[in-house]
């Protein structure tokens, strides 16, 4: 039976979500960030594999570039070994984090910049990822990617 | 006093709250629609005022364009205002939504592509909105937009 004090507690939990949106919880921002640089650390060592454990194994990751969405994990993955085939067009990748915001406990946007450094040309840009809590941990559930130049 | 059954209840509604996650409401996914197109209706009138109240009023805004971010609601006023400082600069502005995903119940991110008719020449690109629900309604947090060409 639902009783009045129970619709109370649930109106608390629901207020107490919704407050956590603007003040990033630190161990959230720790957690997206070490795997951010986890993700950088696989992309050097030319592990595009491993570098794919960021992003949330799922048919609705989705990927935007300057072509427009890429939707799927999969799809996300061949893209990345298409695009980036050999060590040589990986080079090397710098992360740089520019802001994170949280937007309800298991939800967090991280705005950054890329560079990367590479013998046929180097390339930098500018990301937004969104990051979504999952059962296996913080994942990427969204990514736009654009290059602010490529020189 | 807090009693097992509370906790109990607290957990349901988190629970409930985190399923939403990936479902979109179609409530909620019917009033972004719609102010998008609002702002789409105000570019197309020439009216930046109107059309910035799609945004969040806040300093925390964030809009990341090829050059970076650029943070609060005035200063995204003020980017668009000088680069788009005259009718024929704003052209005719067409929106087209490609997907809608909800990560909490105040939480929505909708992909989509821009297309701007201009006599000084076109420009297209796509962007990622994050929206929130905030006590003045739905409201872009967060815009990623990026040109996929110039000519």
């Amino acid at each position: 039976m639902i009783k009045k004090q129970h619709l109370l507690f649930l109106l608390w939990g629901i207020l107490s979500l919704t407050a956590y949106a603007q003040k990033p919880n630190p161990a959230a921002v720790k957690a997206v960030t070490a795997i951010l640089y986890e993700q950088q650390a696989a992309w050097n060592a030319g592990d595009i594999s491993s570098f794919m454990e960021g992003y949330w194994q799922s048919d609705r990751l989705v990927f935007m570039g300057s072509q427009g969405p890429t939707f799927g994990y999969e799809n996300v993955k061949q893209r990345y070994e298409k695009n980036y085939a050999t060590k040589a067009l990986m080079g090397r990748l710098q992360f740089t984090v520019i802001d994170v915001q949280q937007h309800s406990p298991i939800v967090v946007q991280m705005l950054g910049k890329f560079e990367l450094e590479r013998s046929g040309g180097n390339a930098s840009g500018y990301f937004s990822l969104l990051w979504r809590k999952t059962d296996e941990g913080w994942k990427i559930v969204s990514d736009h990617t654009s290059a602010s130049n490529q020189n």
